[in-house]
């Protein structure tokens, strides 16, 4: 049994006003076409980055597949001159590897975490990619280990072990250089490059500034009231582990009817 | 699809001992026979009911059928004195009625909540009754309101209305004059009386004493340790409500997977 799946719209020629007042607001993933990126897009070859990047040493993912895997880390961490390294992930097959001839690097410049709390532009300046995104209501059916889903292989899941993913909703889009995609604060997303590429992020904040934690450099931290919240809920966790095992199962139970009573919103798919 | 049905064990020549040291801690129904009751079994009759107990005027419910329903209430309170009322509630049709001939009596001595977190005896002297039972752990399937269960006819439920009730376990046994039933706090129950007799309740902690609220009278209300993770929570999503709707949901869908993992019981049926 698939999950539903759903394509990720494309516009094009979307102006930042109809984006912010119409499109923006609706806090669903969505392809831009068309935006004007500069000479990026074409400029950006191998060969310049190799160039223009030098010969700086730098610390790289490596894996045996596409798919890192973020909880058991299926990749190592190796340490490559950037211009190497740009001409190692722009082969097909590597003469030099560090684990097989067909292994696939990943460069990223800052922390380790998706952002989750923030807005996001994904620029696809060059290359391929595959994005699966999930929406935050479908995290239910996600597995979740902490922020990350144990659902790692979501083209083919292990559906005896992780039933409920078949509910989720499946948003894909492939992305071409040019392409810039918009992934709201919170929404799940999965990402397998397809060709060598530069992929740039541009994270900004959705919620009145003050609702972040300001010690919160990567921005993925939760807004602090959620936080705050899950605290306060460890507290009452806390009070409810003074009972024997049968009355905390049953309060817990009338714990999580009260919390989906309050706080779940009833009025968006 | 009905639900599971099962029998609530009986016992009988159960020694004070055998019930503390074996069956009390498995914390579920059981109907004990052949206890040493005293005389009341056969002479607390209706003729001794009425000399004994007066003609002092009592409260009572009234209903026309025998399935009360304490949360639409189904019956009126009506006042009798104490012998009338016997007489009347052992004949099978009335002369005299309230609204309607074959109209029911509940006289009840305290009040109107079931204990809920207190440990039963419920002594079945004379009279029969047949008594439902359902598992704290399937409070998630019976659709409560407070305390109490919205489905009310449990024998022919409308599972259009109440789909997960059909997942309840269903524990049931008939009591006759003499038979003593178990009931653990936190168990539900439901209570037809097949003819007209006397219960007598015992209820007893089970907890600690100081795990009770003082003011308990009637001993219905949450132990103190969970009222006290109750506000909390309430505090907590009070914080919570400080996000937009989006985040909230989220975040709260968090905690409730949070609570499952910390306070859910693993180990028990």
């Amino acid at each position: 049994m698939a999950g539903q799946h759903l394509l990720v719209p494309r516009l094009e020629g979307v102006s930042r006003e109809q984006f912010m007042q119409h499109y923006y607001p609706q806090r669903k993933p969505l392809v831009l076409e068309g935006i004007d990126l500069g000479p990026c897009t074409s400029k950006w070859t191998v060969d310049y980055l190799s160039q223009v990047g030098g010969n700086k040493e730098v610390k790289i993912h490596v894996a045996a597949v596409a798919q890192m895997d973020f909880i058991s880390k299926n990749f190592v961490y190796r340490t490559l001159p950037f211009d190497q390294l740009v001409q190692r992930a722009a082969e097909k097959k590597h003469k030099e590897f560090f684990i097989s001839e067909d292994e696939k690097y990943y460069l990223r410049s800052l922390g380790e975490d998706p952002r989750k709390v923030m807005d996001n532009f994904l620029i696809q300046v060059t290359g391929k990619k595959r994005v699966v995104l999930f929406s935050p209501r479908d995290a239910q059916y996600l597995y979740l280990k902490g922020t990350k889903s144990e659902v790692l292989n979501i083209d083919n899941p292990d559906l005896a072990k992780y039933p409920l993913f078949s509910k989720a909703r499946r948003y894909e889009c492939s992305l071409e250089a040019g392409d810039v995609l918009f992934i709201p604060a919170l929404w799940f997303h999965n990402v397998i490059s397809e060709e060598f590429g530069v992929g740039v992020n541009i994270f900004w904040k959705h919620l009145p500034s003050e609702c972040y934690d300001k010690t919160d450099t990567y921005g993925n931290k939760d807004p602090t009231a959620a936080s705050r919240a899950a605290q306060i809920l460890d507290r009452a966790l806390k009070t409810l582990a003074e009972l024997p095992e049968e009355y905390r199962d049953f309060y817990a139970r009338r714990m999580v009817v009260h919390i989906q009573d309050k706080a779940y919103s009833k009025n968006f798919e």
